[in-house]
């Protein structure tokens, strides 16, 4: 079995070790699309009860998809990195009924620390929003007997 | 009637009509506490819905109460903003079961854009999030016949 | 001639005026490898000069390469754009005598709006810093005659 | 002599030691006007050798001096803190001959993490920069001997 098959398939058994603990995401309707080593794709319809004031997607919410693809990505090697800091540019308004992929990039990782640019587009290949957020390692694994 | 009574009568006739129209910030169970003009201080209690994998409120969340109060700062002047970018450092979990107070304050609204920093604090004082955003003034007023 | 050669053209020719112009970036010995539409590569020799208390290069310092790289690319289309705001993680220490190479990359442009993702990497291509900047079109045009 | 008295004194101690060995600093020509613990005042007057191509201060030269600022007032307890990201909203221009004043305050500081908002004002009260960033500790003391 090649390295780059256990890879990846160690990063599909976190990601779905995360899901089932993930209440939060599990309720937005997030889903995922491909996992990787440092690398996540999710999904998230917007919902009319996902709506602010404007009639648009609250941001928060998106910044919740551009935040979650970023954990996937990280605890893709089965150790945990919790978020510590993000940053997020609004570039256009996520329509009731799209479908806004997060693509989720590595950009550093190393020691304790890692940082994730993530690119929120719309089913017109709009970019709904920019993400660049950063995580540090803490104790533990995301699943047992494999850290 | 004094002008400070007429600001804060009319910022607290705004925040009664966003929250009308606000179905994202109602379904988290974000409450206004105060609200100013280029205030506001707004709490969520962080339901067991709203962990992440790692048993602690989603940072997604977080950051939705910390814009949310952002939107109601800004648009309690009844002129209409938009959040452009915002960031914000995670700094203690918010657990389960607490309730978090976000506190807007204007740092800056001149021309069309403004800038707001927001501190998010737990029922112990702890300092869980410290977010800064960015609003743009775009057409219409927040409520009507009085813009 | 391509259009593709006259877009490259013109940004060189944007970057050119730009240079001659702007006095911060020349002091800092920032230099310019590569500049095409929406994307420039640019470079600083970290000095002793530059450090800080730490005897690494100041933030500050790096900031401002990443900066600089953003308006490289964000102008080069012959529009001005001006940055209003942006991000950056600060990932490895910029030791005295690295050369540091920043990579703008363009998010999003679409409207008044513009968006960069700047990499800053030293020769053993360790990741620096991360950066994720926004730009707003103003009136003007960078080179007179070709706006 | 009073806790409060020492906290400063400490501060100022802090302060003159880390000037002595910041060249970046002090070449930008930064000063100090107030320190304690977790807060600092700085200015810098903006040279005609710190504008860029649209004849404003650089904006990565105010994010320096927001950076400098932060770990004046992060390292005012005798600790050792280094930033490891920030973000900064440029609100209006910072103009030739303008001295532009920087008021870090604390945030957060818990543990091996801090956070600071930074103010930049010029002589007319117009805030020219907003500032968030972040700190960590690291080994070590600013003064010896006093660790």
């Amino acid at each position: 079995m090649s390295t780059k098959f256990d890879a990846n398939e160690l990063a599909e058994r976190c990601a779905t070790a995360m899901f089932a603990r993930d209440r939060a995401s599990t309720d937005l309707g997030i889903t995922l699309t491909e996992i990787g080593p440092g690398r996540s794709v999710m999904s998230m319809e917007i919902k009319a009860s996902m709506a602010n004031g404007d009639g648009v997607c609250h941001g928060g919410l998106l910044f919740s998809l551009a935040d979650t693809a970023m954990a996937f990505a990280s605890n893709s090697r089965n150790e945990v990195y919790v978020a510590i800091g993000a940053a997020i540019e609004f570039l256009a308004p996520g329509r009731i009924g799209e479908v806004i992929v997060a693509e989720a990039t590595e950009e550093h990782n190393r020691g304790r620390t890692a940082a994730y640019s993530v690119a929120l587009t719309d089913s017109s290949g709009n970019r709904v929003a920019q993400f660049l957020g950063r995580t540090y390692r803490v104790r533990g694994t995301v699943i047992e007997g494999s850290g």
